[in-house]
């Protein structure tokens, strides 16, 4: 068989999500208009729950719960746990208050408490209200753990097993629960009082000889975290150590829920776009909505950033204001000072970018933090040498002179030296200090050094002016 | 059971991976030098492999051979796969070619084509000369695809099944195999040319009643990606799915591997590194290398994209050169320069940091992209006039007087516009054209409305200067 023309849905666009979710929607929008409720059901049955998620949030609101009411139980479920927060808000609203609270009885933990946190507290109460007794305990538990703790990210859906057991007992166990719990292929064993002793992996299980006792084949030293641990740290420990699952324990280590990776991969992703829009200026916060939100929540996200930066470029502004008598002399000087803070802006940039980094993803370290700051100062001063044999030559021409080129040479080495520095630097003095470092990122490093930057090049220029030239 | 002191190794800092490695480090030098043999096995018996690969790095060159020589076969295998290059590569140059060989052999192909693409070509042709023959064929097959496609990240060492199986007898096949596999919790299942025609889980395969034919439970709607499907749209494809694994097949739609979880975890952690360097101006590469690489090799990874900054930043000199005769008039409009490029490369940096975060993570495609770039404008153009609350007072009072602040003024809103359209746009249209959106990050955007904000700026003035302070 090769490939040809005809086929609906080739190999590629299948995992292109965001596109199978836009042809399904258009011929879901049709359907649904023309009444043709079997052709939907057709249509839904061979795509993956999140890409019927985003179909749905695409439709006109009022198609939407009619479309999700002609899915399956189970599958209603799985797809309502993948909607955006406003969708699954707006089902809420449109459902009947008994499909209301079989979806809600029905969600995973976890689901349910991020679905609850956006819901206003009113109508959680009444939720919360009408749960079955053991999921308004779980929820109402779970909702008491500060936010992108383990304890919000955990579940309690998971398989504990005793020592005692033996290895076709505990499969019998497995088989049994495994429509209740969110992964069958972590076990746990407890003891009495529920502390945690011990794990095994399914395979071991499926694996050891039938007759064998638990107690024999788990592992007894587990890697596990608190319920207040925080998110980023339990997303490192999933990662660097392979698991599929992390047990959370409670202060008096008992086992109160598990931490699976498909969780800590969203977890991963929100930190990286968290790094990355510090390093933009941006204030962090939820991405879906900064997409989703309206033009004056964006521009109240960046407005803050940006005031306290023109405030720190109006230092920039005085400095220039007061050095007037030497620009008056040499009005040419003017005309180097974007190229002397913009190179100053980047090398230090390109500083407080790779140590920001570092930190956040463990490796800086190995290195030494004083090392590093050592290692970007040298490297500084090494890539303002470099650029010397570029900007001198130009300074000269441009500004018709070796009194110019000898103002830009000194000061472009010492700007590139000390925006290094910066920038390496207070990255790590903001971590030291307990601060988050991505405040110390990009534009704060470049307006730091814009204002040293522009006083070491109008002083040098003076002082040659008055000793030099003269 | 209440926490306290005199607990050896803590709860916390059990997921503080690089703080256990070099506690490790410690002991397990002084039991190395002291000849405690015994001893170092009751201390590593208990540790993570990925902590024993840290604790081995950071020994101590003499000291690794020794140590590594101490784990028993199997958990060798697994450390070595989690050792750095560097490391792996001095092990292979002091243990016995028959250890070695062993070594390489046993890697998982994965593991073994990466330790492969850094050993020099000689030593690679050696040692796959003498892998059993099913090993080399697999290695070699694997070289041969791209670095960064599913074909190099990929396992051939799945479990597949036939539709005509029974769930007990498949449960017999996975038992069996489980030694060998990399993953059994993700079942696949081929036909006689080996066309895969259907996915179960092993859940699926524990809870089906024992006489069912697999053919029956399995699912045969099954996302995969081809050999050379991008790594970056595997690790999406895995996540946006919550998969565990995802198959790999070829042109001829054969399955040939499959791609797991955890490697698709450090794609993701990759690719947000190389986000996070392209915004700040450091040429990509390796994060692990960036630390460990000397100096010079430090400077090289930056000094191209510096001297292109310096060179557009060029064009900013030759365009406040050709306006000497405004800033000879009034020369404290030279002092705001620095204020607006700075403020209009903050805005721009803003702009493209949101959009190439939102194409890198696929959620920008659901807003549309021109509504995208509209979106930006306006919000560049709302940000400008927010800070004009700020910006005009000051420059009446340090401009001495109204023609510097209307210059200013005016030429601030047009800046922050046309930078926020510049910083959304340019990514975008990078993206259309098939390059690379982070090739336009921020210093790019800040150098290029750099020359544009000058202009305007001393364009405004001139013109003010000439009409209405006359």
């Amino acid at each position: 068989m090769t490939e040809g023309k005809g086929v609906s849905l080739d190999v590629d666009s299948s995992v292109n999500g965001p596109l199978v979710a836009e042809v399904v929607t258009q011929q879901l929008e049709a359907m649904l208009a023309a009444g043709n409720y079997d052709g939907v059901k057709t249509l839904l049955e061979p795509v993956q729950p999140v890409d019927i998620a985003d179909a749905i949030g695409n439709l006109p609101l009022i198609l939407q719960a009619l479309a999700f009411r002609l899915l399956s139980k189970n599958e209603a479920i799985e797809v309502y746990e993948y909607l955006e927060p406003a969708v699954q808000q707006s089902l809420l609203d449109r459902l009947r208050s008994g499909e209301v609270l079989e979806l809600v009885e029905r969600m995973s933990p976890d689901d349910r408490v991020r679905l609850f946190d956006e819901l206003p507290a009113k109508v959680v109460r009444r939720l919360l209200a009408e749960l079955s007794p053991e999921e308004r305990r779980v929820t109402a538990q779970m909702l008491g753990y500060e936010v992108e703790t383990a304890g919000r990210l955990m579940t309690n859906e998971f398989i504990d097993l005793k020592e005692f057991h033996t290895a076709v007992d505990a499969l019998n166990i497995v088989r049994r629960q495994a429509p209740y719990t969110e992964t069958i292929y972590s076990l746990y064993v407890t003891d009495r009082e529920r502390h945690l002793t011990g794990i095994l992996s399914l395979r071991d299980l499926v694996t050891a000889d039938p007759q064998t006792k638990i107690g024999d084949v788990m592992t007894r030293e587990v890697v596990n975290v608190r319920t207040d641990t925080d998110q980023e740290e339990v997303a490192r420990a999933i990662q660097r150590y392979d698991f599929l699952a992390l047990p959370v324990v409670d202060r008096e280590k008992r086992l109160v829920g598990i931490v699976t990776v498909d969780d800590v991969i969203d977890v991963i992703e929100q930190e990286a776009t968290r790094d990355i829009y510090a390093a933009g200026a941006v204030q962090a916060g939820d991405e879906d909505d900064y997409f989703q939100s309206n033009l004056f929540a964006v521009a109240r996200r960046r407005v803050v950033w940006l005031i306290v930066l023109v405030f720190a470029n109006g230092l920039t502004t005085k400095v220039i204001a007061n050095s007037d008598e030497v620009l008056r002399q040499v009005v040419l000087l003017a005309a180097f000072i974007p190229l002397l803070i913009g190179t100053g802006g980047n090398v230090g940039a390109q500083s407080s970018t790779v140590v920001i980094r570092g930190l956040s993803t463990q490796r800086i370290q190995t290195l030494g933090l004083l090392k590093a700051v050592l290692r970007e100062s040298i490297a500084g001063a090494l890539l303002g040498l470099l650029m010397l044999l570029f900007v001198v030559p130009f300074a000269w021409w441009q500004g018709e002179g070796p009194l110019i080129a000898a103002a830009v040479g000194i000061s472009l080495v010492a700007i590139t030296t000390l925006a290094a520095t910066a920038g390496a630097s207070l990255p790590l003095l903001f971590h030291r200090m307990g601060l988050d470092p991505a405040l110390m990122s990009a534009p704060f490093i470049t307006t730091a050094t814009d204002v040293a930057g522009v006083w070491i090049y109008l002083s040098t220029a003076s002082w040659l002016l008055a000793n030099i030239a003269k």
